[in-house]
């Protein structure tokens, strides 16, 4: 299938790479900045970089809105699509109505739930995508591209998708954080992240084997309010963090 | 080594199971509730469950205290120990100083960097044992007790043991937490967590490789202010769970 991608950020990065090297031609990205078009056109087989939304003559089946959210309306308002073409956004949290303005009737969204970065290669074979349609033709066309890469597609609707995106972000963006603070106070005092490796793989695999309820375990598990404390003194310097730690500490000894 | 337990929680069940299979003889279980004492004997080889802290006709060279930091300085307290034994405990909050008015003056820590609950078994060989003690003598036989059941023993004095309790509070506990959270969030709408894993993996292996630096991506990251407002929104009836995300995005933000 002929596909075309708005965006060149990292969802469009991955999923427009995956898309080409699985039967699919990819014929043109488009960014307002033409150098990160291009620069996503040289991973590909044969795309051409656009700054223009004028797609009324392409050949394309299929329009990939991957673009920040923010951005998505914008985009809705400023480009023509061919007539009869199939236009989707990627996005986790909008909902389908988003692109009913399009010059198309066909809409639907494509939503992989994975967390990509440019410098990480990922295997979409495991990884969901979500998707959705305006109608049924539509949806068979969107599911068979998702299943061109990947093993695992779902369907939810625009109501599920924005919780599932939640929790998404709660269990995966918030979870990276608590890393990146750690790091940071190790860091602070010459220590080295790398000990905690260990400590957080066992942390993770035991979470999904037994499920986070079962595996909670540290200092607010056991209501041990003497090391909560030492280590509210060690946060003195770190208002924010502190109070963060203070409240997700609360909610672990209340929901025990 | 004749090994006594006082303690019969989560760590004391997976080290004094490791110590055991390892070449060591754990010879009782200290518990204030015998059944539970009993019950980690029942996995033992040859140990006896006690309620007594009267160790002083003990044939022990070693003296794990492993229960929760605020019951330490009790056992510190009641607890007699045979004259030149080592008396450690295992926390990584609590300095070693802690153990000071015991009856022996070797005296140490012995703290695995790991998360243990017993439904869960654990592999010791990679998990990092962070070791202190009173005197070069002491130090070396419980580095050597720390080698028999794993492959990496560090030593750290007692202030940077506890801001390396903090970071792993921070990294597993709190990461966990956000699985609990992301996990009752999916449920409440009928959900199946699940879906999520391939997403939750790939965070995690993602932070490991390029650093949770480098790997920070979402909503907040991306400052997509209109996404975090829907999510707010979908957190109204959770009011200390929305501060917490609320808290949490502006930390990322800054941070950006």
């Amino acid at each position: 299938m002929n596909i075309v991608f708005i965006g060149s950020g990292n969802v469009a990065w991955h999923l427009a790479q995956a898309l080409d090297k699985n039967g699919h031609k990819i014929t043109d990205i488009y960014s307002r900045t033409i150098a990160n078009a291009k620069k996503l056109c040289s991973k590909l087989y044969d795309a051409q970089a656009t700054n223009s939304l004028d797609f009324t003559a392409s050949q394309a089946t299929l329009f990939v809105i991957a673009v920040p959210d923010n951005a998505v309306l914008e985009i809705v308002e400023k480009a023509s699509f061919p007539a009869n073409s199939i236009v989707v956004h990627t996005s986790g949290t909008l909902s389908m109505d988003e692109l009913e303005d399009v010059n198309t009737k066909n809409i639907g969204v494509f939503y992989p739930l994975q967390t990509f970065s440019k410098t990480k290669q990922v295997d979409f074979k495991t990884i969901p995508i979500c998707i959705e349609a305006s109608d049924s033709k539509t949806e068979k066309i969107i599911e068979k591209v998702a299943f061109s890469i990947c093993e695992n597609v779902c369907f939810y609707d625009s109501e599920d998708r924005k919780k599932l995106h939640l929790a998404a972000v709660i269990a995966c963006n918030f979870s990276n954080y608590m890393l990146k603070m750690s790091e940071q106070i190790l860091k602070e005092h010459g220590l080295d992240f790398a000990i905690l490796k260990p400590l957080i793989k066992e942390t993770i695999e035991k979470a999904l084997e037994i499920g986070p309820k079962n595996a909670q375990t540290g200092p607010a598990m056991r209501k041990d309010m003497q090391t909560i404390q030492t280590q509210l003194e060690l946060l003195s310097n770190k208002p924010e963090l502190k109070t963060i730690y203070k409240l997700i500490s609360e909610q672990i000894m209340k929901q025990n």
